[in-house]
């Protein structure tokens, strides 16, 4: 005997989900079957809303309600700079800092490379043909300092090959509020590589 | 800004389930919106079948369709023996070795204590009554042996107190196929402790 059908259907789907094995597919929907019903109807819910009512930007391919998203059709955002990142969260992170005014551009709608995903092939191909017929005059690339962020943005300076745009990328350096012991070595070594004179 | 309010939605609903963090919530949320749509589509309705088809056995506490559930109505199995396991994942599993035949006794019905949760009161007055009225030789301890098992066996032992029943619990030991290296000292520890003459 294993579990009830309906319990042992729960388990098998959320098996599928990313990070979810097993024994964590079991001990959610055990959890399930505790939760007031309307949690269970909300969450339930908030899976098919989520799904339904959002989709890509065709311009920036972030997630969005309304396709051209709400910072594409932004016009008091600098149309002529790009920033390049891989997926919504960092889009969502960037916009959080206030330090962006320009406009986005993502590679992956969901899974960050690091999760498996690569650039989404179209995602470059727009890109390519946003450089070229929208006057943009700075791409920024903003990738993840790892190895897929690498090779993502590695395919990035690839389809701009011979566009002449200008190509920058994120200072890497040490981060503010961040103990320097804390730090791997590579920052460090990133950190020195990049020091610049202090203004006296 | 942060997601739009469908997917935000969704991460904060998919935060609230043990073990899911608010990154993995993410991760999850923006999988979803890559799922084709039957796919999450049934994804939310076994949320909802599990919930709202399965209940909990009136006799053993267990995770059924039906109360009594199947294994408590089994007129054919030993109703003088009764098993008292942790949680619905633990019936499944013994009933997958196919070693037991009596009943079973489930302390919580959904996390099990390692996950926070405690044996439910009313599942141990229950457990008195049975064990009263129902005619039962003996109780099986068959709790997990780590701490969280320990304290809830430690309850049935209490609970139990005056009732004459006798009490077992599962032998401790050297595991069948794995071997000796791979082992805790205090495995092998109980493993010599409860030591048997081999029979010539």
């Amino acid at each position: 005997m294993a579990f009830p059908e309906p319990l042992e259907r729960l388990v098998r789907r959320l098996e599928r989900l990313p990070g979810i094995g097993p024994r964590s597919a079991e001990r959610i929907a055990l959890h399930v079957l505790k939760m007031p019903r309307e949690e269970v109807a909300e969450l339930a819910l908030a899976l098919r809303d989520a799904r339904m009512e959002t989709r890509r930007c065709e311009v920036c391919g972030n997630v969005t309600l309304r396709s051209p998203c709400a910072i594409c059709a932004d016009e008091t955002r600098d149309r002529g700079i790009l920033c390049v990142v891989e997926g919504p969260r960092e889009v969502a992170s960037m916009e959080a800092s206030g330090a962006f005014r320009g406009l986005y551009h993502v590679l992956l709608g969901g899974d960050a490379p690091r999760e498996g995903g690569a650039p989404e092939p179209q995602a470059l191909e727009r890109l390519r043909r946003r450089v070229l017929e929208d006057g943009v005059r700075e791409v920024v690339l903003a990738t993840a300092p790892d190895r897929e962020g690498e090779g993502a943005a590695a395919l990035v300076r690839e389809t701009l090959e011979g566009t002449g745009v200008r190509l920058t990328r994120l200072a890497r350096g040490v981060p503010v509020g961040v103990r320097l012991e804390y730090l791997q070595g590579a920052v460090l070594a990133e950190a020195f590589e990049g020091r610049r004179d202090v203004e006296s």
